[in-house]
């Protein structure tokens, strides 16, 4: 758009808008909830954000609810240079960190500085997940996917064989930010488990 | 989920954000960027919510970011009942409010009463569109679309023969929403005359 009448600042907006369209095409292993198809990056943060307003009641402490919505929008824009790391790829997750960080480098690079600072600063702020905001934020990345397995006959955790110890790692976040919702969570575990969606933990060795 | 040991409330949060996952499947007229595929009102929603991010210095008026998002998460959940209806289509537009209005009674009252009132509140203000958050959440969701047939060749202003005046009017609530941002709209506009992607308006008739 380069021909366009309009300041560098809109310019370098306008053009950060069109590329992070690309987020839609960025694929996640997790299915809809009806499992007819794989969800996309850009759909998965709008529902992770929905779900914000709707379960805010559940974070124990006051919580900055336009901060929550915005590291929710911005969490996964990282994906579309660097991908959709599977949560149990362990290979893939060894490098994930220094991958994200450049791909952050790159797509917040492209807004002028105030906004690159502000946006970048809160998928910072949502990968060290220290504040009561990313806390709950990360607790709701963690809680989508399981409604979401759970509903459509175990999912991802079927398809790869996870064990309940695993799901039970992986879930950790929402007892951290989200407290309230921990009993629930073990009992979608354990229907899981039941259900045959979640392979049981092996014996103990010994 | 009616057999695992919840509250009542969280019980119809969590049927609502179930519910709502459906969003992903409501299809737009509008194509993505690159125009592999059209757009479902999910993925549209986040990239809405997004640009009011980037976008927010071009509201004139003191703006409260928190409702424009949350307006932009909600405005289109209706549509899961009422499905989309194409902006230039003037008969599905007859009786588009009464068709709406039932959809978000159904949807937004799964909700325990306080978020009902909260959230439907949000889509009645949107659609109302006489505050400045609303205004410019509407602002946003006239300019998306006009960067997506831009980028790509025209899109839904080609495929259904839209003329000049047409896109104009559509394209209003930009000059109301956030004003500064006209001009660039203006240009848009123009180019995509020039290219063949908008119909020249017919000769006045005199």
């Amino acid at each position: 758009m380069a021909t366009l009448p309009h300041t560098q600042r809109l310019a370098q907006q306008l053009e950060f808008i069109v590329v992070v369209d690309r987020l839609k095409q960025v694929l996640r292993q997790t299915s809809l909830i009806d499992g007819s198809r794989r969800e996309n990056s850009a759909e998965h943060s709008w529902h992770l954000a929905t779900m914000a307003l709707v379960l805010a009641e559940y974070v124990p402490a006051e919580v900055d609810l336009l901060r929550v919505l915005k590291m929710l929008l911005v969490h996964d824009i990282i994906e579309i240079e660097a991908g959709d790391t599977f949560a149990f790829d362990v290979a893939a997750n060894l490098d994930k960190a220094a991958r994200e960080q450049l791909a952050a480098d790159l797509l917040f690079g492209m807004l002028p500085p105030d906004l690159q600072s502000d946006l970048q600063s809160l998928w910072i702020e949502f990968e060290r997940n220290t504040t009561v905001e990313a806390q709950f934020a990360n607790a709701l990345d963690r809680l989508q996917p399981l409604l979401h397995n759970y509903h459509n006959q175990g999912g991802t955790w079927r398809r790869h064989g996870i064990t309940r110890q695993q799901v039970l790692q992986r879930m950790r976040p929402i007892q951290t930010g989200a407290p309230q919702l921990w009993p629930f969570v073990l009992s979608v575990i354990d229907e899981s488990c039941a259900a045959g969606y979640i392979r049981p933990d092996p014996e103990a060795d010994f």
